[in-house]
């Protein structure tokens, strides 16, 4: 197999364009500091959504939204309309964080959607194709308003039940059952078949690219993640006369405990990045002892072994605070997401199409999940980075280059031709990749 | 002076009368477990003051709101409809923590409702009065919704401005005045004067009275707090890929904040009380680091001297903690609030009115803040405490007796007899009374 570009001339991507489609989704939940607030299945998501329906649509694509409302555009590229070949699906999310950023799993979604328009409009030049072409949107990637995160995409590949997922409640109590009806996004339509292959585009949101002057990156195992949901059960007291020997503060508790968390990531030489972001006070009122406090404490980890004693070390010291603050503490949940490598005939495929468009890759670990970790395992996964400016992510100041969007973009559109074209990725084992 | 009753026969408090209408204030902002959310100006707080407002014209007195939503029902027991005289106040608040008890503020005001009906059916009997009376339910005493605490008394005493107390916001947003305007109760009234005397009934909010097995507590002195309004200021980033050494994490540094507040309460031979009971996270979203995080922390003590040395230690210890957690520390604001005496004529007279009765009294501090104390130094106040069952307080399970209510009620009763009926209290020395 020769690396020199299978994209036809007159159907390469558009400089710009992609980049431009992220500025127009950019205010669908826009802030002030040029960052989104998009929450999964809240009213400027289903804008969002909408807009791609419209633009999907518009491409020639025929549009279907599950039970959990991951939102598909089969780009029939095969005259056989009962064809039920398994497609090639590329795609990612909509949803952001709370003051996210406008780039996250937006530019992945825009990206397919104009690579499903180029791919059609080849087809009506005469181009021939073995395989259809599939756009997805997946709900709730996040896990910001509703947890656990990977959710659309866990339900596709079978993680979890459609049940589960519709079940799951935003802190405000709503299901997302609820709030997917309110946008109108509650689906009924079957969703596609497990495609043969899924590649996805996201923003690398670490700055490794950045410092070794790549475009792009080629993901080659992910991080491992332990999610745990905490509660804290004190007593509701009055912060003044109750006296102090007396009192069972669960907000003392939990900030014990994010402070262990902290201190377990900076007192090892291992690998472990360790977080708590959300952290909910019940009843929340400056005279009164908290009774109940909520919070979500993540370790990270490549090596799967420190991860499992990470979490046995956090454990046991969970355990004894609870002992020395009088307070009862549950895990109600706990999620986890192993260390795992991407097919490596898959990157060596990316990388090939990087190769014929002149681009140099490089390997790299995701720390962050994708949604293309859901379905490692079930069909053939890439997932292509491209450089976050500064690093930055989750933050209203994320960003990435026109030119990286381009490249990263025209990387994906080069895979789509070959595999839609017939093409079946086998190893190769030429291109030049170092350990993550 | 000797202390026999004043209370005219068949103008005596009607036992469980008081229990029976806090019972049935219990309804607004009913929680399932007995106890009430009704925070300041909230729909259910504004169903109560209307109920209280009904009950008070019923019972024959003149109705005003002032622009805070202070609630005052004026009893004229002096046939000179234009007499000046300042009168006789008694009150305390409608308003709840959220998830509070049902005894709090709310059976002060009843108290001051039935005492102000017995006074004047006793009048229109033919009883001579030489000052009105005056009930009152004062804006906002908890500080729960908005801060600081003991706001609406605070406004009538002179300590904040009108204009101050009405932009006061809530963590939704919301001012007061936006609040009381919904609920009706953004008031055109001018407030009545400052009265010659104060006095509020309150449950103990501790196990004191309980323990030494007394029925009423005379407050000589309350103790000084410190509240400090803290905001710690970070960056947004993503937990997963960002670097441990990059995080600037905000619930970070409150965590530890709150560990160094109540570590100095627990390393300290003196008498202090620290707590931490209010704190908002944002984005508050699982896989984002905290960039801001709001929270309130308080101090009190009886020794002023010792409050004022906490205060420092704690600012030192939050500026370490900041550098050392790469965060900035704000405190947009701070109030103080002196321990301080009450007048001691007034224990004396109160300790009489109780004798009058046949009830001995003990000696006690308020270690909570009551509006009471509002008034110091502008008039003369007493605040009066009956038992709360097991000490239990600002918790759904709060409980006083009903005999305990009756006499607490009939302990005010008899002064407001005697202050009415033109007595002025003078310090008798004569009660028990030891070092609180």
């Amino acid at each position: 197999m020769k690396w020199t570009s299978c994209t036809p001339e007159g159907f390469t991507v558009s400089p710009g364009r992609v980049a431009d489609l992220v500025r127009e989704f950019a205010q669908f939940g826009a802030l002030p500091g040029g960052g989104v607030s998009r929450l999964c299945a809240s009213l400027a998501d289903g804008r969002a959504r909408d807009r791609l329906g419209e633009l999907l649509q518009g491409a020639g694509a025929e549009i279907s939204v599950d039970a959990v409302g991951n939102q598909f555009g089969l780009f029939r590229l095969l005259d056989d309309r009962l064809s039920v070949a398994p497609p090639i699906m590329i795609g990612s999310h909509l949803d952001s964080q709370p003051r996210g950023g406008r780039i996250d799993g937006t530019m992945g979604v825009m990206a397919a959607l104009e690579i499903g328009r180029l791919l059609l409009a080849a087809k009506h030049a005469g181009h021939r194709f073995q395989r259809n072409f599939c756009v997805v949107n997946w709900t709730n990637e996040e896990g910001a308003r509703f947890r656990p995160s990977l959710l659309g995409s866990g339900v596709f590949a079978g993680h979890y039940t459609e049940a589960f997922a519709l079940a799951c409640r935003d802190d405000a109590g709503e299901t997302l059952e609820d709030a997917l009806v309110a946008i109108g996004y509650r689906g009924k339509d079957k969703a596609p078949p497990m495609p043969e292959f899924y590649v996805e585009l996201h923003a690398e949101q670490g700055a490794r690219l950045e410092a070794a002057g790549h475009q792009i990156g080629l993901v080659t195992r992910n991080w491992g993640a332990v999610k745990l949901d905490l509660v804290c059960e004190g007593e509701q007291a009055h912060t003044g006369p109750t006296p102090m020997a007396e009192r069972r503060d669960a907000l003392l508790a939990a900030s014990r405990a994010i402070d262990a968390v902290r201190r377990l990531a900076d007192n090892t030489k291992a690998v472990i990045h360790t977080s708590v972001g959300r952290l909910v006070v019940s009843p929340n009122s400056s005279n009164v002892v908290p009774d109940r406090v909520e919070f979500t404490a993540e370790i990270r980890s490549p090596d799967d072994d420190i991860l499992m004693e990470a979490e046995a070390a956090i454990q046991l010291q969970l355990d004894e605070l609870a002992k020395s603050t009088g307070v009862v503490l549950h895990r109600p949940s706990r999620s986890i997401r192993l260390a795992r490598a991407m097919p490596e005939t898959m990157v060596d495929f990316l990388a090939g199409c990087s190769a014929a468009l002149g681009k140099q890759t490089m390997s790299i670990d995701t720390v962050a999940g994708h949604d293309a970790l859901s379905l490692i395992g079930l069909c053939q996964t890439a997932l292509v980075f491209v450089p976050s400016i500064g690093g930055i992510a989750h933050n209203e100041a994320e960003a990435t280059g026109d030119m990286d969007i381009d490249a990263g973009t025209s990387v994906l559109l080069e895979a789509a031709f070959r595999l839609c074209g017939g093409e079946t990725p086998a190893s190769m084992g030429h291109q030049t990749r170092g350990p993550a």
